[in-house]
């Protein structure tokens, strides 16, 4: 048995697995021969200390990548699987905060609360965007905590994609754990202060986009993201993944500097996308130039792919 | 030295731990002469990896405890310094939920967005509340990530209140580390899979209660919580933090049951604090209940402070 293999038969399935998957297949069959279909995965994976858990190890990432795509893919005419972190960012509803809000209503002759004049002015586009997608219904929600629960569903959703390939994307934007801890070595019960300093180790996660391309879903356009705090290392890191995994993209960033450039790595290839000063000033933000690149790279990917096999008939 | 004092001798302070002072200080000054002040700290703190962090240990908490008990206080008259994790439930604005709002809202004639009738009166005497709040300044908005972050600012509130008891109150509601990575452990940069497996040695926190309870705030009335998961030793482990730390009182929760059920536990007495099947169905937070109970507890410190000082003038 391979190693992802026995991951996948150690560590159980979700609670609503069998609900995620017939949405998953029934959002799919819908939209196939409409419009393309990406699978957006956001926000970090948790990795519990314990099985009743009060401790984890959490990777950094409020979700904003995975979120923002999600709008940018839509106004590009996709279907979008949002498979998120739960609480973590979601699209349309990151442009409104809570906070300001309660500050942004005001109550109307009659008691009824409506937003300000100003407020509901910015808001409004963004609520005419959802409405819209929400009556096309283009974007199903799926949420994860764990890694175990993110790795289940991302199989499920690029075998279901699969079905629907080359005209289906993968867009892997979660900050997904490298380690975790064997179901065996996971404490029943909140680990005990008075036991002393504590001592954790985390084993290596096995490589999961090694079957995800080559098994899962090897007629889809992949693409992974690669983030490293270290700019020395990163195309040299970048480079190495595409080669060992073979996929299509990786989109290379830096922690420090993820909001204004990133790095898409291809064989033979890699381009630096930085927003200029102009874009800045105009609050562009670069997950729509993202999109937009990837788009156009899955554009020609589809082109490639139905004339190979026009040439083979 | 003191193991705290070497903790904070060698983990820096916040960044705007100047403004965070400057602002306690005024806010305790505004409003000691006219109502009881507390301090509710509340969501879970970060231990970082990496000081580049893209990994953390992180405790579980989503702060809606702290949260609701911050509402109940204002409705108790307190003015409230709500110490609590970056993003956590907040105060007032957990009853609207983004997602749900996006819903909620519907367009008037003249194109101005307002909350559906059946909305606008599910919000509006939230709404109502937090207005009032925020015209009488009674709630201070400060948040921390980091187990640093919070200690510093937790000591900080704590001298601060100290200047005026005995009418404050301290309600450490907050999930705090029981262990951190001492600064010379940290990792500058990503830690690399590459590298095999990952062991992480925690050290143990300094036990700060004992700190605050003898020396930065002797004169207040201190309440901390206990989470176990283990039910077998909850009320023995609350009772030995007790005995350890001298302070008021101590509330033990299970993770499993905390909604419903909490012990106050005080030196020689344990008060189990339960949710009936009436207030259950009427929707009543365990949190208004545990508030009402402190709050009158905090009303007889006072009460005896202030006789036991006359006694000895």
């Amino acid at each position: 048995m391979e190693e992802w293999e026995q991951y996948f038969s150690k560590n159980p399935a979700p609670g609503a697995y069998a609900l995620a998957c017939a949405q998953l297949k029934e959002f799919c069959e819908r939209h196939a021969n409409y419009c393309p279909i990406v699978l957006v995965t956001s926000g970090g994976t948790t990795v519990p200390l314990e099985r009743n858990t009060v401790r984890f190890v959490d990777n950094f990432s409020a979700g904003t990548r995975g979120a923002a795509s999600t709008e940018y893919f839509l106004d590009e005419g996709y279907a979008v699987i949002f498979l998120h972190r739960d609480k973590s960012v979601a699209p349309f509803m990151r442009h409104l905060h809570p906070g300001v809000l309660l500050d942004a209503l005001e109550e109307q002759e009659g008691g009824r609360l409506a937003l300000t004049q100003q407020h509901s002015a910015q808001v409004h586009p963004i609520w005419q965007s959802y409405q819209r997608v929400k009556k096309e219904k283009r974007l199903l929600w799926l949420n994860f905590t764990t890694l175990s629960d993110y790795l289940w569903l991302l199989r499920a959703a690029t075998q279901c994609l699969q079905q629907h390939a080359p005209s289906s994307l993968l867009y892997l934007a979660a900050a997904v754990s490298d380690f975790y801890i064997p179901q065996d070595n996971i404490s029943e019960h909140k680990i005990q202060s008075s036991s002393g300093p504590l001592t954790v180790t985390l084993e290596l996660v096995p490589k999961m986009l090694s079957p995800l391309v080559s098994i899962w879903g090897p007629g889809l356009f992949v693409t992974s993201f690669k983030l490293e705090t270290d700019g020395g290392m990163l195309i040299e890191k970048a480079t190495a993944a595409l080669r060992r995994y073979k996929h299509n993209l990786v989109i290379g960033n830096l922690l420090q500097t993820r909001r204004e450039e990133v790095t898409l790595v291809t064989e033979g290839n890699s381009c630096l996308v930085r927003l200029s000063e102009q874009q800045k000033q105009d609050n562009v933000e670069i997950e729509k130039v993202i999109v937009q690149e990837v788009c156009s790279r899955h554009r020609n990917f589809i082109s490639r792919q139905l004339q190979e096999n026009n040439t083979a008939q």
